[in-house]
């Protein structure tokens, strides 16, 4: 089993991403941070403690940072609704919040276990995890690994060129993917693209019935809604859930070894992941930034199986389901 | 016949939009201007006179700038080699140059002919237009249109994020982008990747024998063992001939209306050229710089009508070569 | 008595900070944190332990960040020697650390004191206060004011235009003068011409005799020698102190509203702090960042009445020595 | 004799600097040349040419550029009003414009005198001479010297960062600065604190009588009147008149040798002259940009001889006034 810590900011394809680290066999949740980002600290938390609740679940749920690191917040209240997971019912949570502040919660869970065992997964803006390798530089040797959602190497979302999670922190960013941890970034290239709520995986959901189905089809039918008209993508993008499944499945991404420079000083670009492929480092030969040293270091996310990634879902789905009656 | 000055700094695939300027009986050549880009402003000029020359016509030739508008020099001799064009033979000239400036020569051409007639293409960093458009604002407004060969939406080839002509000279390409003029950018998304000379219409141009034939297959072959371990593309890119191409043909391209941005300040984007898509406008609803105006202006080409661009190269090709015997 | 946290990295000036809060009657000594800056945290905590044990004092000290929150990090040795406080004689420390970080010794402190009662001193960089400031943001509201020294309205001294300070966490220094706390900017201008150890002073310091006189006339000689030839100041710069002696006695100092940024994205200008005064209002009106809203909150440190400055050092030195004896 | 072109944008203090140009015997005043500035173009050169008409000389007068290389435009209209020269009575201009655009008057000029005779005084922003050195860049060698009103090395005027004259094109000031010729920077340090319209010079130049001193006095009544609650200075500054002093007299001046930077990429800082002084080099030495090979090319003036100054000013109104009579 491998043993995560899921930083998130629910958000609606976050609560697919609890599901899997909830659900899946092979995760040992050990907890769930929140950090604000989709939302405000107040409502992501409060819909991750009812997220758990709808799944029936109870594990540590840490309260994280409230606003970014050095810029100004922006929230995405236009995909994520007023409360940042407009849609699916919420039901009030069974339980409380862990006392602890997500960046100690993150510090003391990797310091506590073994090292190399415990993954960081977050899937909001950064900050929480940056606030901890700050606070405590010894848990970035201490970690397994860090995988992240965002960015891209191609376009962005929120702007042309930088995706919602790195915008939003771009400071933040730069300390996770500068750092010398073991990261994969699974950006929009593969989540946007690739890991859709397509027809057939909405309708083998369906058919599981029950409560965590209809929740889980009800953000994705938020989602369509509110992405139609401001996105050009067919079905509901399933972003956050890739990390999971990446931890629990690695052959079911392929990566491929570059450089990443988040850019912190663009008029236009503020935000973007610059991702220097070690496969086409004759680039770097005829011009570029030479006299910085090129570190081909992050794991960057190029194809997702879709199948196996629809598998895991529904299975996750009726594991939940199943166990729930 | 459409009028138009190309501004050029040959360089091989420069050579192929000289092939079409000089022997299509849709343009109407007026004069051909150099720029420091691929290689130094005397080996480009000398080349540009080379292959006018290999191509048997008598235009005016005017030598431009011999470095950026801000920035330091950066050259590509890694991709043409230390001539700027090596590879195919290049005879003496056998016609002197314009006494004019370039940039002199760009504002009495446009200044004397009829308002909306004369299009200006670029081809190599856009210096000498930047420098004309504020020497002489006048232009801006006279011009037909500007049809330009850089940039890119996704990647870049010199640096991951910025294709050579506008890393070569971004705060040109600001100038260029940001003027009241009808710009159309064909960027690496069209050029590097749909722009290719595949074996087959190598094999045409093979058929047609003789010197320029000769001289065409000399230069992708050259090109194409320098990019090799270079880039991954797998056939010469013929970049600078679309421009050309799109005067003869509009048809040969789809375009989408964008505000493109030329990043000036990012450490590691500087170059880059950010299109922010009309038909995503979306994006801009949920962030980004909000405070901006937003202007649709430019053009940008998305695809390619391949067969159509490649026989407009075997055309010329035989137009020249029948010309000469 | 004004409750205090001094946050330092000891460093020659920031000992002397440490002789006024420890000695003076209207100072409440609440702790003392460390932050990498002159040197490292390794040396800059030791050296705080050793400080306090020659002035024979047991205050809690509680280590803090060991690098800046974004940037990397850069150090003062040519100013501070190899041990960051080489020079006098450092006597092994007779107590141990605090076992909370400074991060969470501040928000602790800050939390459990009255509202408005903690006053922060930051005279190294704002690592710790920037880290706080975003774990607990209830600090912000919390404290009774912010000291800090640091930045300049006119010039730098590790770069032409940056403060080291400023310059070694430029992020961390965004965050504490944008947070909505009361801030007063003792920087250069004041402290670098203003704030020197003069051969009056010296000899007066001297005429008290003892180990605590020793130390103190070791530091100055240290720093004297070490400055010749770096920097254009007569006498050794007392920085740090400026910032104890303007919490004992507000009227120490003239000060006037600005509106403080830091430049976090110039080539020649980062960790520059850019002071828009309120005094020159109409600069503003015609040009500037019109678009921005100014908020003239930072009191910058004009002037420093030297003679009183100079008495509460002597005084402080006088008060240790004798409670020693 | 010294021969000059004096690039400027009348403007007040730039009308000091023609009456200096014009009457000096040791001045040879090759032309003038205007650029967008303080005003419109349209305004500026037609001030230039009623300018010298209300001092009876006659110049080649050649219209220049009307907005920055880069930037977009930004004028003082608050500080020198509605026409660029409020205030004095402007008679119609008694002679014509030379037919050269300003950036080939330059050029030419340049060109076809004697190498090392030529200084080139801009004292508007640089765009002009931005542009003639990027469109020949032999002037740069060929130039005796170039002798700028702009920039500080401590404070600005139209940001607490820029002077205005950087401010308004700063990549034209960047071209001038960074060029491998002899330049002088007079900035606000010098012009804006030492080289004020006294009300002893102001009581010199009435006690001449007659339209120039009119004339004069009348351009410093109506700077103290605007300036009056925008800018924190006891009398008018005569900026511009200092450049075209220091080329009649050198030793009016004092200069320290440094090494200037545009900051061409800040946030607050844009258009800021950073000057790293050779008297300070220890400053690089414990920080900075080290990979950066410093170059102290510039001469940057520090003091000003005031007496010789007003002398100067009051000897040229003389000669005129007696030459017209």
């Amino acid at each position: 089993m491998e043993k995560i810590v899921l930083d998130c900011d629910p958000g609606h394809d976050d609560a697919i991403a609890i599901l899997l680290a909830a659900a899946n066999p092979d995760i040992d949740l050990l907890g769930i941070t929140t950090v604000a980002g989709n939302h405000t600290i107040e409502n992501v938390t409060r819909n991750a403690l009812s997220v758990c609740t709808v799944y029936g679940i109870d594990v540590p749920v840490a309260r994280g940072s409230s606003r970014p690191l050095v810029i100004d917040q922006v929230i995405a209240e236009e995909i994520h609704g007023a409360t940042g997971l407009d849609g699916p019912h919420l039901p009030p949570a069974s339980f409380g919040l862990d006392p602890r502040h997500a960046v100690d919660f993150i510090i003391e869970t990797v310091m506590e276990n073994e090292p190399n065992t415990v993954t960081l997964v977050p899937v909001g803006p950064y900050t929480n995890i940056a606030l901890a390798a700050r606070k405590e530089p010894r848990i970035i040797e201490r970690v397994k690994q860090v995988i992240v959602m965002g960015g891209s190497y191609t376009r962005g979302n929120i702007t042309p060129a930088a995706e919602f999670n790195i915008y939003a922190d771009p400071e933040a960013a730069h300390v996770v993917f500068s750092a010398a941890w073991d990261v994969t970034m699974i950006g929009l290239d593969l989540t946007q693209h690739q890991a859709l709520a397509t027809p057939e995986l909405q309708e083998r959901v369906r058919a599981i019935g029950g409560d965590i189905s209809r929740f889980i089809l009800d953000t994705w039918e938020f989602v369509h809604t509110t992405h139609s008209g401001l996105l050009d993508i067919p079905y509901p993008a399933i972003h956050d859930a890739c990390c999971v499944a990446a931890v629990i499945d690695p052959t079911i991404l392929t990566v491929e070894k570059a450089d990443v420079r988040v850019e912190l000083e663009g008029r236009w670009t503020k935000g973007q992941t610059v991702a220097n492929f070690q496969s086409a480092s004759g680039m770097r030969h005829f011009g570029g930034t030479a006299s910085e040293q090129v570190d081909y270091r992050t794991n960057v996310a190029i194809t997702l199986d879709w199948q196996k990634f629809a598998d895991l879902i529904v299975d996750s789905a009726e594991r939940l389901t199943y166990a729930k009656v």
